[in-house]
C-alpha cells in the first residue's frame, strides 16, 4: 500500500513540520505520519514564537530555507523587537501569532512540498535491522518501509496529563498519547527518561477587565522573521500585563497539599526557565508578585493565555487564585491549566546529525531529546530532516558549528552534556553570542543553506547583496570625513560633544548617542548612498559601525579556539588505552563520543588535564 | 467554582452548537461543554451541508434564528440550487463548504452569544433527583448545576472505530470516546441502541488526475442559506463526479471477507440512504458502477472527501480499489475510511419538545436520537435548545407542525415511529411538502422566531414586506390585461402558442415556458414594479402564480386533517380502560404518549380503527 520512503517523519509539531519540508525541499521522498490531520503544528503552549534567543533561533532556521519564520509572519498578531535598549548580539524578534492561523499555514506550506506525503496514523513501533532502521509499523498494523526515520514524539510518548490529584494518559488535554514506541526502543538498547511540562488555564476574554491592566502593542513598525519579506498583516492586537499577588499566592498554596509536583506523583523534571505558578511563589517566596502575560489566542476568538500561570493544581484552586489576580475578578475558564509527563531519550545518545548512535538512520528531534520551546524543536527539526535526506543519499554530513549558530549551540549542548531537566535555549549559553545576532544569521547561514539546496540562488544573492551594500557604506563611512560646521549642531541637539576638526563620518557613528538618521542630513551623499539600499542593509552598516570593534575581537577568540575546536577525533578513537585520562573522563568519552576536541573540552567529567592528554596524543 | 447554569449543553457539533447559541440568545445562562475546545462544530463526514430536504432544513432553522444557514454561507466553496427543473417544493440549496472556516466560524459565532460559556471536560453522568435533571458531573470530578441539561453526544458514546478486523474505540478517528455515560442513563431507565455510520478515506488532491473527471461547479449566480444576506466568496471551487466500474467492485469483494459489516462485528444499522460502497455493491449487484462526487475540503488544502465511498473495508483493499477509480490511478490516502458504532436512545423516548419523558429538564438532540445528517442534528439542537430555555422559565413549548416545517415531520417522526436505522429527511417524508419550501421557510417560520425572541422585528418586518410585495406582485398580475399584439411575439420566441384576446398577465406567466423575464419587457409597469423588489420577492411572485392552484388544493387537505391533527389528547389519558383498542395499539400509545390525535394516527401499530375508538370516546 505505501511505496518505500527516504524519510519518515514521525509526529507534525514544530520539530516533524521543519523536519518535513527540509527533506522533502531537497528532494527525498517524504511521509509525514501524524495521529491527527487536524492538529498538525499546534502550538500546545503559548501563541507566541520568537524571544530572547528564541528569536535568533527562528531567524537561523529561516536564513537555512525552513518555515517557521515565515508561518510565524503569516499568522503575527503583533510584533516586538526584545532588549531594544542593549547591544545587537540581545535583539530579539518575538511574535504574537493566531493560533488557529499558524497551524493552517503550516499545513498549506507541507502540503506545498510535492515531496511530502501524509498519513494520519500511530507509529508503535521503528523496524530495525542490523542496527539500522528500516521504517516504522502502525497502529493501523501497517509497516511502512523507509531509508530513514525521524522521531519527534513532542509529548505523546506514555504522556500522563496531571490536574491536582487526578491523572489521565493524554499527548495533550483531549488527545491521546502514544505507547509502545519507548517501550520498543528501551529494549533496542536505548536509555529513556522522564520529563514533565505544564501549561496555564485558558480564559474566556469577555470575563476579563483590562482596564485594571497595562496594554502591550507591538512595535509601531512591525517587524518579520522572514528574510525572504512575507506580507504581515497592517494591523495588530494587543497583549495585557497583570500581576500576581500575596493573595493569589497564599490561595494557591491552599492546592500545594493536592499538587503533583509537590506530593511526588510527578517525576519528570520541569522547565526552570518555565516554571509553573507554584513552582514560582514556592521558590522565590520573598517574590511579592509575579508578571501575568495575557495573550490573545488569535485576531477574532475570545481565547487567552494567560502565561506566566502554567499550572497543575487542582482546577478549583486554580479558579479561585486566578480570580484574585487584577482584571482577573470575573474570570471563566475555557479549561484548567495542567502538568504533563512524557518520555525523552537522554541526548547524549546522539550524534550531531541528531542521528542516534544506536540505531543508523533514526534521527531524534525536538522534545524527545529532552528540549522544551517551539523554537528549539523546530531547528532539530530542520537539522534532522536535512541530515536524514543527506545520508540516505549519501551526502555529507551538516554539523552545525557553535560559533555560527544557536542551533550549533543547542545540539552540541544536548549531545554533549546531555540534559536532565528540559533545555531551553539563552544567549548566556552561547560563548561567541556577540556573533550570532538576528540581523547576521542570513549572513551566517544562508550560504550553508544554498550549498545543500534549501536556500535558491536569488536568496543568497541578496543575502550576498546586503554584505556588499553594507561593507560599501562603512567603506564610505570610514572615508568621508566631516567639517565641525556641517556636524556640532546635530551633535549638540544630541547632547553629545562637538568635534573642534574634520573627523570621519565612521567616529561620529560610532557614538551611541548618533544614529544613521541623525548624520544622513549633514551629509547629502551618505543620504543619497543610504536611500539606494533596504532598512536590513542599513540596519547592518550600523551595527557593524558601532560594534565593529567588539566583533573584531569576539573572531579572534573564535580564531584561536579554532584550531582545538575543530580537531577533528575519530569516531572510534579507543579511550581505553589512554590510560592518563580519568577514569570519568573514559568512560564519558566512550559514551559521546566526540567529534571534536572542543566538543570533547565540553563534556562535563573532561577536565583541561584530559584534553591535554588527549592534544598530547593527537599531536603525535 | 461554577455559578448554577440555567442550560448546559454537552456536545459541540451541529446539534449542541444550535442548541447552546437559541438558549442563550434567549436569555438563559448556558454552558456549553465539550471534549475539545479546538473541535467545535466537526464537519465529521463531508464538507457539505443541504442537499434534497436537508436545504430545507437550514432554510427553516435560519428563517427560526438559527446559526447553521449562516455559517454555512460565510464558508461556502460554491452553492448549487439542486432540482431546479423539478417544481418548487424540490429545490433544494446545497453548498460545498471549507471545512477549517465552518468550523471557526460557528465557534466566533457561539463566542459572540454572550450567554454561551464554555468549558472543556466530558460529561460521565447527569445528576437526576426525583425524576428531574440537577446537572453533570465530568470526568475532572466537577459538579455542574442547571436547570435542564441538553445531551449531543453524537457518536462519541461508547465509540467503536473499525477498520477491517481492527477496532479501536474512539468518537471520530484520532478522538476520543466517550464512556459512562449510556450506562447511567441506562441505569435510570432509559433504553438505548447501537447504530453504525462511515466515512470514506481522505485522499491527498495533488495525487488525482482531474482531466479524468468531470467538472462540477456550483450556480453561476451563487446563492445563499441564510435570508440575512450575509456576504458570500466571489470565487467558488470546483468539484468533481468519476464512477466506480466492475474492477473497483471486485477488487472490494476481495475484502469482504474481513469487512467488520458482513461478518457480523459491526451489531448497530447503519444508514440505509447513505451506505457504505460495499454495501451499495452488494445489495444493488446489478448495478454496473456508482458515482464517486469529489469534494474539496477547503478553499486552500489539497485535502479531499470522497463522497459516494465510505468504506470500513480493510485499508490496504481500500487503497486498492481507489486505484481503479478514473483520476484515482495514483491516489494517495491521508487516511482510511472507517466504520463507527455508537450508542443512541430510540426517540419514542422523548416528548415533541425533545425532552426525555423519563427525565424531566433533560433534552436530547442530534445522533443520540439515532438521525443521520448535518442538519438533522442541527434543527434537533436549535429546537431542544429552545425548550430547554422555556422550560426553565416557565413558557410555552414550541412543537413543530409537520403541516409548517420538515424539522416538525423530522421529530415528530422521531417521536412517534422511532426509527431503527440512522433516520435521514426526505422530502417524501413530508406529507405536505408543498408547502415546505426553501424559499417559504422564512414566511413559515419566522414569526415563531420572532415570537420567542430569536427573530428581530427588523427581520419579521423584511418578512411580512416580502409576503405583501409579492402578493402586490400577483394582484397586479391578476388585473392587468395584455393584448395580443405586445405578447404574442414573445410567446413565439418562446414556443408556447400565442394569444388571440386579451389575458391576464398572470395566465401568461402560469405557463411554464413563461418567466418573468420574458414578460417584464412586455409590460413596463411591471418591469418597473419588478424593479422595486429584491430577488427573493420576484422569485415568491413567480412560485406563487405558477404553483398556486397546487398550494390552495394542498391547504384545503392540511385544513380538513387540522380538526384531527389538532385535537389534543392528555398526556395522562388512560388508555388502559378504553377496551376497544386492540392490545397493541394500547401498548403503543402508552408508551408513545401522542399529544394530539394527529400524532396518535402516525404510530405504527395504531391503525385507523383505533383512531376511530380514540375519536368516538374523546367526542363524548
Amino acid at each position: 500500500m505505501f511505496k518505500k520512503y527516504d524519510v519518515i517523519v514521525v509526529g507534525a509539531g514544530h520539530a516533524g513540520c521543519e523536519a518535513a519540508a527540509a527533506a522533502g525541499n531537497l528532494g527525498s521522498s517524504v511521509l509525514l505520519i501524524t495521529m491527527n490531520m487536524g492538529t498538525i503544528a499546534q502550538m500546545s503552549c503559548n501563541p507566541a514564537m520568537g524571544g530572547v534567543a528564541k528569536g535568533q533561533i527562528v531567524r537561523e532556521i529561516d536564513a537555512m530555507g525552513g518555515y517557521s519564520g515565515i508561518v510565524t509572519d503569516k499568522s503575527m498578531l503583533q510584533f516586538r523587537m526584545l532588549n531594544l535598549s542593549k547591544g545587537p548580539a540581545m535583539w530579539s524578534p518575538r511574535a504574537q501569532t493566531d493560533r488557529m492561523r499558524f497551524a493552517e499555514e503550516w499545513r498549506l506550506a507541507l502540503e506545498g512540498v510535492k515531496n511530502v506525503d501524509f498519513w494520519q496514523d500511530t507509529v508503535k513501533e521503528v523496524v530495525v535491522k542490523d542496527s539500522r532502521v528500516m521504517g516504522v509499523v502502525t497502529s493501523l498494523g501497517i509497516e511502512i518501509q523507509a531509508e530513514a526515520v525521524v522521531l519527534t514524539n513532542g509529548t505523546f510518548l506514555n504522556g500522563l496529563i496531571h490536574i491536582g490529584e487526578k491523572k489521565f494518559g493524554g499527548g495533550r488535554t483531549a488527545e491521546k498519547s502514544s505507547t509502545g514506541l519507548t517501550e520498543q526502543l528501551v529494549e533496542l538498547g536505548f536509555e529513556s527518561g522522564r520529563m514533565k511540562t505544564g501549561t496555564p488555564p485558558r480564559i474566556d476574554g469577555r470575563s476579563l477587565d483590562y482596564s485594571k491592566m497595562e496594554e502591550q502593542w507591538g512595535d509601531e513598525e512591525g517587524g518579520r522573521f522572514s528574510y525572504t519579506n512575507v506580507d504581515i498583516p497592517e494591523k495588530q492586537r494587543c497583549c495585557w500585563i497583570t500581576y500576581t499577588n500575596a493573595e493569589v499566592h497564599e490561595t494557591l498554596k491552599e492546592g500545594f497539599e493536592k499538587s503533583p509536583m509537590f506530593t511526588g506523583r510527578i517525576k519528570g523534571l520541569g522547565p526552570r526557565y518555565c516554571p509553573s505558578i507554584e513552582d514560582k511563589i514556592n521558590r522565590f517566596a520573598e517574590r511579592e508578585r509575579h508578571q501575568i502575560f495575557v495573550e490573545p489566542e488569535g485576531w477574532d476568538t475570545v481565547e487567552i493565555y494567560v502565561n506566566g500561570f502554567s499550572t497543575s493544581l487542582p482546577e478549583d484552586v486554580q479558579y479561585k487564585a486566578l480570580r484574585l489576580i487584577p482584571g482577573f475578578e470575573n474570570a471563566k475558564m475555557f479549561r484548567p491549566g495542567y502538568a504533563i509527563e512524557y518520555d525523552f531519550f537522554p541526548p547524549t545518545q546522539l550524534n550531531l546529525t541528531l542521528e542516534t548512535k544506536l540505531v543508523a538512520n533514526l534521527f531524534f528531534a525536538g522534545q524527545i531529546n529532552g528540549t522544551t520551546g517551539y523554537e528549539e524543536a523546530a531547528s532539530q527539526g530542520l537539522i534532522a530532516g536535512i541530515n536524514a535526506h543527506q545520508k540516505v543519499n549519501d551526502k555529507h554530513e551538516l554539523i552545525m558549528k557553535r560559533t555560527e549558530s544557536y542551533i550549533g549551540v543547542l545540539i552540541d549542548d544536548l549531545v554533549t552534556k546531555g540534559t536532565e531537566e528540559p533545555y531551553r535555549m539563552f544567549t548566556s549559553r552561547a560563548e561567541h553570542r556577540l556573533l550570532l545576532r538576528q540581523d547576521n544569521a542570513d549572513v551566517r547561514l544562508s550560504p550553508i543553506g544554498h550549498e545543500l539546496g534549501l536556500i535558491s540562488d536569488d536568496r543568497l544573492a541578496l543575502v550576498q547583496a546586503k554584505v556588499k551594500d553594507s561593507d560599501g557604506i562603512v567603506k564610505y563611512l570610514k572615508t568621508k570625513s566631516i567639517e565641525p560646521t556641517e556636524i556640532n549642531q546635530i551633535l549638540n541637539d544630541l547632547g553629545t560633544s562637538p568635534i573642534t576638526q574634520n573627523v570621519k563620518l565612521f567616529q561620529i557613528l560610532s557614538r551611541p548617542q548618533v544614529s544613521f538618521n541623525d548624520i544622513r542630513k549633514a551629509d547629502p551623499v551618505l543620504d543619497e548612498l543610504l536611500s539606494k539600499y533596504n532598512i536590513e542593509t542599513v540596519e547592518q552598516a550600523e551595527i557593524k559601525v558601532k560594534y565593529e570593534s567588539y566583533f573584531e575581537k569576539e573572531m579572534e577568540i573564535v580564531n584561536k579556539m579554532k584550531r582545538m575546536e575543530d580537531q577533528e577525533i575519530n569516531p572510534e578513537f579507543d579511550y581505553q588505552k589512554l590510560v592518563s585520562l580519568s577514569k570519568e573522563a573514559r568512560e564519558k568519552l566512550l559514551k559521546i563520543k566526540p567529534r571534536t576536541l572542543g566538543q570533547a573540552s565540553r563534556i562535563s567529567g573532561v577536565s583541561p588535564s584530559d584534553i591535554s592528554v588527549l592534544m598530547v596524543h593527537m599531536s603525535k
